[in-house]
């Protein structure tokens, strides 16, 4: 007792006498002991024994981890009501041009069989969350919402449908906090499934990456565009060996991040690859532009005599088109360096990634990176289907979570985030209107009007008042000796400090004008 | 190959097909096959290997788990854009109120450290999900969205804050789905944590559960109220031995669910009290009312004799005294069985419950049970302390799985629910108007019009307005080679078939205008 100081004393003398005074306290707050120790809060086993039976079970699972350290678990954090109030504007951006979009929601578990996961996402797969077997099926957390989407297609036998799904996925990637990854994130996804003419839905989540970019005020942003046909038919003409297709995207995908030459050395060094191969491979990933380049591709010599190869320009030609007609091709780039990661895509890939723009008047500069991607994977709800039925679809992920840090960002920079959306506060102006108070803000909340008080029986006016400051509450209802005598309520505009005399059964109409207006 | 049928030889010509002509494929498609067994989809591991290195390691994870059926884990299901669009309504039923009363939004990581949610809950904690260990900390995920808000106020040293969490939780309860029990569902909480004066924040949380269930049009209900205090006074008062509270607790919360009798013979039968102990306990806990009652069993005897029973009837007293004034009393029922099970809870208890009426035309007759519930507890943000500093909270969490049941039941027999808010389709008469329509539709979405078309080339004129019809879209905007002629779009109201020509350039405005009349 000595070594761990005054303070535990003084826990522990609290403990002992909520032991006293409450029997069933055993059980809860006294089963545990506390001691400082560095970085983190230590909870220790107790130091005496209960009666209870349940107790001794809880016992024995402290004895097998003993101390822990009171924090979120490893690359998860809380989210502030300003993150939230943050989140809440870009999810209902988000959501109202899906919605716009005529995509019904959806959602799926948390987890899913592990079965159904593996395959699904090549080397990545080892980032998966498994839960822990207990006697029951094999479950992991879910790592997407692409996939979840395929299994509910193909267990439902639905052959088209168009949805949106907002939900949190999760990967144990080594957490680099400073970049913006999570091991828990939020997805933002809108996909269309069926069988339809080609590139019209495609163009269709061109456009609604598009929308969602631009209604959100990030700055400028490019959206590149590939095909997965061309990345490979483009291999094969230069000679990759089958085996290395993989490996050799891998590599184009890093073009950008990494110079050509890098990129070169690489192949060459630890791909083994050819030089010559490596040098065609270059030619063409180092080019991009708009139709003009599908169109001189397609006249390529060596490319032209590649059926896949054609198949995805003669799409993205179609594509072009469409993107033309929804007046949306001054932001997109067709970038033969463009890969996408994911094993399931089959046809046209995309991302959207910021332009870095000059950091504004107190604004830290932002980062560059993607924003949304997606592509077409044809053949994902097959691999959940038994005979294999394909259900082409094409999608869209918003980058949500690098959209909330720079949001965030920005605002933080700029104006305080409001999180609540009270409108009125009910204060007293002098002792004993706690009655008072409570009757008048049942009134307010029976007419829908967003209202707080003080859970104080006589809170001072003036701490009323920097409440309604702090927190951004533009109204402040006072009730008064003078007040109630004169039969009204005094109206407070926090702003303007103006103060006007409202008779108290007008009080609801009065506050309810006063919002309509502002 | 023969046993396995025609579909089977099928479905491998096809993936033979596909190996050859995509080179990428054995990575994805190829590396299943499919049979199918009673119940559901069974995958099997490939009968031919593939070069790729990566496919080794998938395949040796498929020798450990060779089949699997495709379904959702037990206990969970997905969300269908009719169940989406139900949840919808009443979510924001619950946060419009919540937000109504000043609460912030909070989130925190669907899972916590395993120690964090270690006794909290009493028996039920064997319910707790846990991850699998993969050499980092021991996760599990969360059982409540209390613990965590505890849990996020004593990291962050948060001595008052109003916030509202809506979020998934799990249980590995043995589902039973008719019951509407699964073993992943919502939850929508309120709390308020902070130093306050007696029931002012209580009351406050009984008032939203009041104004939640009136907006939700769930029939009458009734709010049950107790308090810890007043439970354990009178156990201790009957005679019931300290290491019995807990068991004879859980008895008396089945009143009502069993009869007086079953309740009492448990009680001397399988937990050998006393018969007059449990006579004693009888008296008490057939008892309801207001709060008559309280002043009552102020003056009771026996129970006015013991401290905690004391302090319980005080605290009741004056929560009436304020729901009163928020004139909610009517429906609130002052019930001594009310017990509650969690183990936290330090004073006041609530439960609402909808009260069974007759089953309406073309209705099935709803269920009785728990549709609100909460309390005080004060000591739960303690012991994440080091010190072991109180924070006193009291909260409420809506069961919405239970009302989205109810709700969903309801509008099945009434109407057709409304999944998708999109306001117009954009058709066309003939063939070959596909330009023109994602020339429409662009600028549709561009001034916030909900619109689709359908993504073929020449959709049949039948097939869009049946479209129309199927999923409740209002308007059509029809595009023909007269129109195209006349610089006019055909503008048809699906429910009275009545169509008007109105120019091409004031077409967005006339659709805004019919959308803002509708």
């Amino acid at each position: 007792m000595q070594r761990l100081g005054p303070w535990f004393q003084r826990a522990w003398a609290a403990l002992a006498l909520q032991l006293l005074r409450a029997p069933r306290a055993p059980c809860t707050g006294a089963t545990l002991l506390f001691r400082r120790v560095q970085g983190g809060l230590v909870v220790q086993p107790p130091v005496r024994e209960f009666a209870e039976a349940r107790l001794k079970t809880q016992l024995e699972l402290d004895k097998e981890k003993p101390n822990f350290v009171i924090k979120t678990p490893k690359g998860t954090r809380d989210l502030s009501p300003q993150q939230m109030a943050v989140r809440e504007k870009i999810f209902n951006a988000v959501v109202s041009c899906f919605k716009r979009h005529g995509a019904k929601g959806l959602d799926t578990p948390a987890f899913e069989l592990k079965e159904v996961l593996m395959e699904k996402y090549g080397e990545d797969s080892k980032l998966i969350y498994d839960l822990k077997d207990q006697g029951g099926e094999l479950l992991a957390l879910r790592y997407d919402l692409t996939v979840p989407f395929a299994r509910y297609l193909a267990l439902n036998k639905i052959k088209k449908m168009k949805r949106y799904h907002i939900g949190k996925v999760w990967r144990r990637e080594s957490p680099s906090i400073t970049q913006g990854r999570y091991r828990e994130f939020c997805q933002c996804d809108f996909d269309i499934a069926g069988h339809f003419d080609p590139m019209i839905p495609d163009a269709e989540c061109l456009k609604i990456i598009y929308e969602i970019l631009s209604a959100l005020q990030l700055g400028e942003f490019l959206i590149k565009v590939n095909d997965r046909r061309i990345l490979d038919g483009m291999f094969a003409v230069c000679g990759v060996p089958d085996n290395k297709f993989r490996f050799i995207s891998a590599s184009v995908d890093k073009l950008g991040k990494m110079s050509w030459e890098d990129v070169r050395q690489e192949m060459v060094g630890k791909m083994a690859l050819a030089p010559e191969v490596a040098d065609c491979i270059g030619v063409y990933i180092q080019q991009h532009g708009g139709m003009a380049l599908v169109e001189q591709l397609l006249q390529d010599p060596k490319l032209s005599q590649n059926k896949q190869a054609l198949e995805g320009l003669g799409d993205l030609k179609l594509l072009f088109e469409y993107l033309t007609l929804f007046g949306i091709t001054d932001k997109i780039s067709f970038d033969l360096s463009l890969a996408r990661g994911l094993d399931y895509y089959t046809g046209v890939i995309y991302e959207a990634v910021l332009l870095q723009t000059p950091a504004q008047q107190g604004e830290e500069p932002l980062g560059v990176g993607s924003v949304a991607a997606g592509g077409r994977y044809d053949g994902l709800v097959g691999m959940f289907d038994p005979k294999g039925h394909k259900v082409p679809c094409v999608g869209l992920s918003i980058g949500v979570e690098r959209i909330f840090s720079i949001v965030e960002q920005r605002m933080e920079a700029t104006k305080k985030i409001q999180v609540t959306e009270t409108q009125v506060l009910v204060a007293a102006a002098q002792k004993n209107f706690l009655k008072e108070r409570m009757k008048l803000i049942a009134e307010l909340w029976d007419a829908g009007i967003k209202a707080e008080m003080l859970y104080k029986k006589n809170p001072s006016f003036l701490t009323q008042l920097h409440y309604c400051e702090e927190t951004g509450i533009p109204l402040v209802a006072i009730i008064g000796e003078q007040e109630l005598k004169d039969g009204v309520i005094k109206l407070r505009s926090v702003a303007s400090r103006e103060e006007v005399d409202i008779k108290r059964e007008n009080i609801v109409t009065e506050i309810q004008r006063r919002i309509s207006e502002s």
